[in-house]
């Protein structure tokens, strides 16, 4: 083996392994990508990249393992799997462009609302030409941390009227930020609510019947951070009686969202399943590279995961 | 006639003229205001404002005729006209409102592609989860003046890979400008094609098979300029046979859109009836109120067209 080369084996349950391959097998520092299953002697291997989750007995197969990988932000599938050595160090993927794409679905979701989107699509099929008229919205944004600072940024510069609220009191330019006491008040004053809020015991199912009431009449709701936040029921019930005028959702309790619920054909709910923001192969395969050279020059890899803090 | 205040003419063809004269008749600067068709002496008339055809005859009847203004951002139903006096200005609206406008609805169209939305639509219908794939997008806009400049602009702040296209160079921090020259260059780039351009006799039909077949395979086309830079029955051909992926249109050669007309139920065109942005009356009178005062002051008038260049 070429000491300055690496073997990797791929091991990706719910996605096709090609994209990462392809990226990776031409790479300098990149000897051999194995893929998940396969016969060949892996002895060789010392990286191990999943996406998951990562079958019983793969592990063992690899007396050389020195690091394993997500291949997304998230390591709940690799936290608690016994058959990776303690020693071995785990990382995750964390991108920056995460942040932008979230952005700009929920922009995409906050126009859908202001150009009665939904109502065009239904136009065209009947043949009817109707310009609706619309007006600029005031869009509340819950969750004001790198994501939700980010839309709220973004959103004044595209000439909304934006007001944001954190737990803890935030300054951004052009918005008007509410903290935890004036809840309430935040909750009256928008068209569109986008839920960023990262989830806490204080967070969890934050968005009920009775904070939904307290939104305006007609208000439109934006679901893109976590399926606990949204009591979902109770979404049902203030949409069923006109008080919310829609909602769009891209993240459930139970994810993928059963046949059997009642959202997919709710006619005021459009659905996404997960992909507001999704680590792409080409983002997360720069910082991959950039740990495999690492490994080799024996430096420090970067986002090793705190095995006891499971994150 | 007083003369500090002068009388106006409205010519409104496609939309209703109540606004307009409830928001001029009482501004300190207007003796009267007439709406064509009348029969009343309009020989005091010394502005013309016009939205659109202008009917055959009309300027004969407007001896003191000294400006004539669209009351959109649109003067292509203007510029050919022979009764206006090659010496008489004719003055545009630029509303800041509708270039925030225009550059939103271009922003849902480009994620809208981007995020495969329609496909997911139909996935929610049949209860489908799948998370599909999506790509930072490479998009070009063709015209970079007002509307395309602030669209391009936001673009690269929202992290897209953004090209732009027009007559004369540019130079856009973050946007790879092309000039005339090397059109069929700027079209082989992009992954949603953005027309905001001009209507001129160069840019009439600019959108056909010939420069279509010349995008990328699988491009995406956004019309928000004008209907007349598209021939039609061409968009259709390149659909047809998969050279591009897929339409939002916004404008179209005869609006309201005739109901035999293909676009309706083309399984790849999504269409809005000419509602991207959309002038209104309050935003139009304050730039029409600043020019009245100006014509009184004998100062220039503002967003004074290049009759020459037809924009």
């Amino acid at each position: 083996m070429d000491k300055q080369k690496i073997d990797i084996l791929i091991a990706t349950k719910a996605w096709q392994p090609e994209p990462w391959v392809e990226g990776l097998k031409d790479y300098e520092f990149v000897n051999k990508v194995h893929v998940w299953p396969t016969n060949a002697d892996l002895s060789n291997v010392e990286a191990l990249f999943v996406w998951k989750p990562l079958d019983a007995g793969v592990v063992e197969k690899l007396p050389n393992l020195k690091w394993v990988s997500s291949l997304g932000a998230g390591v709940d599938h690799l936290v608690g799997d016994e058959q990776i050595p303690a020693a071995i160090p785990i990382t995750r993927i964390v991108d920056p462009y995460l942040t932008r794409d979230m952005t700009n679905y929920c922009i995409m979701g906050v126009m859908l609302h202001q150009r009665s989107f939904f109502q065009h699509q239904a136009n065209q099929q009947q043949k009817v030409w109707d310009r609706i008229a619309y007006q600029n919205l005031k869009v509340g944004v819950m969750g004001l941390g790198a994501l939700g600072g980010h839309l709220a940024e973004h959103l004044v510069a595209l000439g909304f009227e934006v007001s944001g609220f954190s737990r803890t009191q935030k300054q951004i330019a052009g918005v008007k930020c509410y903290a935890q006491q004036d809840f309430e008040t935040f909750l009256s004053v928008p068209d569109v609510v986008v839920n960023l809020l990262p989830v806490t015991p204080q967070t969890e199912n934050i968005l009920n019947k009775e904070t939904m009431l307290k939104m305006k009449q007609g208000a439109y709701l934006i679901n893109v951070a976590r399926g606990n936040h949204l009591v979902e029921e109770d979404l049902i019930k203030v949409l069923n009686s006109n008080h919310l005028s829609g909602g769009l959702l891209d993240v459930f309790r139970q994810e993928p969202l059963p046949k059997k619920h009642p959202f997919w054909n709710h006619p005021k709910i459009t659905l996404t399943p997960h992909v507001a923001s999704v680590t792409t192969p080409a983002s997360a395969l720069k910082l991959l590279k950039s740990n495999i050279e690492r490994l080799i020059n024996r430096e420090q890899l970067q986002h090793v995961i705190d095995r006891s803090a499971g994150y």
